[in-house]
């Protein structure tokens, strides 16, 4: 694949269909743009972090689309993705008058992302917005498929939309200055794509793993493309998530019980689910899904990209009691029963529930020195 | 139209349709929800003023159905249609670990049934809700079309979404304690039927004012019915409002401004629209639309509901600037032109901009002593 070829990858959800863009020299070009209806206003949502690199380009390449175009720089981190931040973009909106044909554009990672869609969701019951992801994380994962949210003290992600963009637009370059915990964060969620789905990708991303830490554009190109087509695949059969669109969470329920556990903002959100997925790899171990070889084999691909493997230790009472108690409030559990994403063959994954005690094995093994 | 036998008004939104049940002895009987997928929890969001009344009867009727049955209890009044409140929502849902299954039941008036209604559509990114009206206002209006959305200090209504109920359940029997200035401001909804849709329904509410205002079953059974009849027929044409559904705005833009220019919750939403209608009626006239004989009729007929029809003062070094600018933030206004509501025949409604100045001369009129 040739790295300068402009790539797309379309979502189908019927007449909420639209595109991912993947190059270089993308966000800062009107032509990314010039198909977008044009509206007296735009507003980009970014933060202190890529706000000061971006901003300014963006709202040049926006001009000949909107008569103004604003700017709302939200704080960075996940333990900013609340309510407070949230109403600072309102707070815009309103205060620059905006109507409903105003357009939203995020410019930043899965943070700026997800709440510049629950804010485009919400505003007015609806406004349009555009995706432009500049860390690996929000390429690969959260700026396809339209699900929106900001956190609540009591659980991650828990109040939010299913919203789709207008379009995303990925532009490879802005990968070349991502700090390397951000890039090795966002290998989780591509990694994550070769247990679930794809164990020929998998088997790639082992071979390249040298040349996308070297942000080589050809390896870059390939698996924001690759993980975007397996993403559109998924949520194309399942948009707002009534069965198949949960393999997608694997490695996220141990994954959402370490952030909020830790606090949001301590582990990256990739950090957890990469430790996430080596604990549900384990699990899937104990019930006799996969065999230690898999389960070795995914845990040093996840620690050679540089994330964490060991979970952390979130109560010094009873830790397992602890993990499971955060784990009952995921989305995914039914009456009180944790349902955890497993693979029950590598590449192939089946979302079940497990009995606590073997649970409480796996947590208690992974807090272990 | 018998008192006695149940109503039912069905909204078509294609797999979003649902039933408005109309009757006496409703909301507590366990048959009004036996149609209901059964769930693990239930909660029933209610406030101040209707929780003692109506909670418990409503619990017991939904033992049947929920194993467990949660209560939160909200502040009364537009003033607390806030995130704050919100919030209170979802700190019950969290805590009491309700999971996607989990139903909502609005128990209450319009504030309740937009909050809740919101909830719903945020909560895990949609759980199912169950509209319970006890106020007129809610049963004529908010309850049906599935608007949703708590106020911004800087406008009304301005975050939300649009988001069905499972099924609305409007008992007649709760509107025989409404205080009398909340039955009037049901009334406004009411009245506005009659100038976008239906002057014989216009006539009969004037030819049955003493009925409606003495809390006649059959009476209030034929208003209920009746304006749900013309919003779901309106609503099943344009859900998201894209064009004909603003219609029902009749009244509304005027009357917003009243609202947030006022404070919240000074005016009842209903007498800031049976005002504001008023306004929209004069501005119809000296736009040349209609004549003053409908205007002098539509006036009268809120005046004898128990509405004001004098415009109040917001600002007094210049008040129809403060109209003009608090009507520019919202939802119809267009690239800063305000859209109104507006009568071209009497029984039909026609959104369109209008000259400020023309604007400012009704809002001195109004105004006047």
């Amino acid at each position: 694949m040739k790295a300068s070829e402009l790539q797309t990858v379309s979502i189908d959800l019927a007449e909420r269909s639209y595109n991912i863009a993947i190059r270089g020299s993308l966000f800062d070009n009107p032509l990314s743009y010039a198909e977008l209806p044009k509206a007296g206003a735009a507003l980009i949502v970014t933060n202190t972090t890529v706000g000061p690199l971006y901003a300014q380009p963006l709202k040049k390449a926006l001009a000949p689309q909107y008569a103004q175009v604003h700017t709302v720089v939200l704080p960075d981190g996940e333990e900013f993705k609340t309510w407070e931040s949230l109403n600072l973009i309102f707070d815009a909106l309103l205060s620059h008058a905006c109507d409903r044909k105003t357009t939203l554009f995020a410019l930043g990672g899965g943070v700026v992302g997800d709440m510049t869609g629950f804010a485009a969701a919400s505003y007015m019951r609806g406004v349009p917005f555009v995706q432009v992801p500049t860390t690996l994380l929000a390429q690969v994962d959260s700026s396809v498929g339209g699900k929106t949210a900001i956190n609540h003290p009591l659980g991650k992600n828990m109040i939010g939309a299913f919203y789709q963009p207008l379009k995303v637009v990925c532009d490879l370059d802005t990968l070349k200055t991502l700090p390397q915990r951000e890039l090795s964060a966002g290998l989780a969620e591509v990694i994550k794509y070769g247990p679930i789905a794809d164990m020929d990708f998998f088997a790639w991303i082992e071979a390249n793993l040298g040349a996308i830490q070297a942000r080589e554009s050809a390896a870059l190109a390939h698996i924001v493309k690759r993980s975007c087509e397996i993403k559109a695949w998924v949520v194309g059969q399942d948009e707002r998530e009534a069965g198949l669109r949960a393999i997608l969470n694997f490695g996220h329920t141990f994954g959402h019980a370490i952030e909020a556990g830790l606090g949001f903002g301590v582990w990256l959100h990739g950090e957890a689910v990469g430790c996430g997925m080596v604990m549900a790899a384990q699990l899937s171990a104990r019930l006799g899904l996969v065999d230690a070889f898999f389960v070795n084999r995914l845990t040093q691909l996840i620690a050679k990209a540089g994330l964490p493997v060991k979970a952390p230790l979130l109560d010094v009472a009873d830790n397992a009691g602890r993990y499971l108690s955060l784990m009952r409030v995921d989305k995914k559990a039914e009456a009180g029963e944790i349902k955890f994403v497993l693979i029950d063959k590598p590449g192939h994954a089946v979302v079940r529930g497990a009995p606590d005690d073997v649970v409480r094995q796996v947590i208690d093994a992974g807090c272990k020195e």
